[in-house]
């Protein structure tokens, strides 16, 4: 089974906002911080679906969302995921409460501390260094990233290196 | 149901190698000229679909593919479709039957007159005159396109004065 959906990191004064998954059951990413998104639902093209899971979410109004790049994430036991990657702005304030964890401000630098899948660490530093747009791949064994390839090009051996 | 699938236009000395769809039963692009591509099989990244599919459709090895855009097509009737799209270059000749359809090279500036999807105008344009990603949905009724946004804005009535 496949399952395609969206992943958006909203950006306002020098911060990401970041959803800490801690409210789901059987939530694949149970305890990582990740961006706000969701499921694409029938007939949704990726635009429509990112816009609708971030009012939904967090009651923002999404704002020039740029999809910068596309994540096959495999993990033994989960559907595969295939996942459209944006950056953007957003209007509003945060006024509701989000049912899939909690949402905080987390200025850039301190990102790279939470507690991230590895792999996000390779797309969150690209979505920094490259206005190009990129597919990564990555497969996981439970927690632990096995394979990257960036482009169609294997970099697994760099990426471990990276995100040790 | 949806389905994720991928598109290549493969250059070469000014054409494109376009695929004449007239041999599968049930095939939603009966009858049109597409790029080169196919159906994603599980786990795979679209760059793996892509390569696979470009080898087993034409014999070539495809060299530099790019993902240019991200396109949601809706056609009642049929599955939802999410379409990788891509350009590159290809080594090798042109050796194997092809079980879709009858291969061409065509020079750009003949593929226009070709027997198109109304929205693919959009996209062949698109490639052309940007070097932005992009994403676009289609919402065709038969063979006319009903309605079409580029990047989550609506522009169906420029897209139907462009094309007809």
């Amino acid at each position: 089974m496949m399952k395609l959906s969206t992943l958006c990191y909203i950006e306002r004064g020098g911060c990401y906002l970041m959803l800490h998954r801690v409210k789901k059951q059987h939530d694949v990413n149970e305890g990582k911080w990740i961006g706000v998104g969701g499921k694409l639902e029938t007939d949704e093209s990726p635009e429509e679906c990112i816009a609708r899971e971030v009012m939904e979410e967090t009651g923002l109004t999404l704002v020039h969302p740029r999809m910068r790049g596309l994540l096959t994430f495999i993990s033994p036991g989960w559907d595969s995921e295939y996942i459209f990657l944006y950056t953007a702005q957003a209007q509003g304030e945060l006024t509701q409460d989000c049912n899939e964890g909690d949402l905080r401000w987390v200025p850039l630098s301190d990102v790279p501390q939470l507690n991230l899948w590895q792999g996000d660490r390779i797309f969150l530093d690209l979505l920094l260094k490259t206005d190009e747009f990129f597919s990564l791949k990555f497969i996981y064994d439970g927690d632990n990233m096995v394979y990257c390839a960036l482009n169609g090009e294997d970099i697994t051996t760099k990426a471990l290196g990276e995100t040790k």
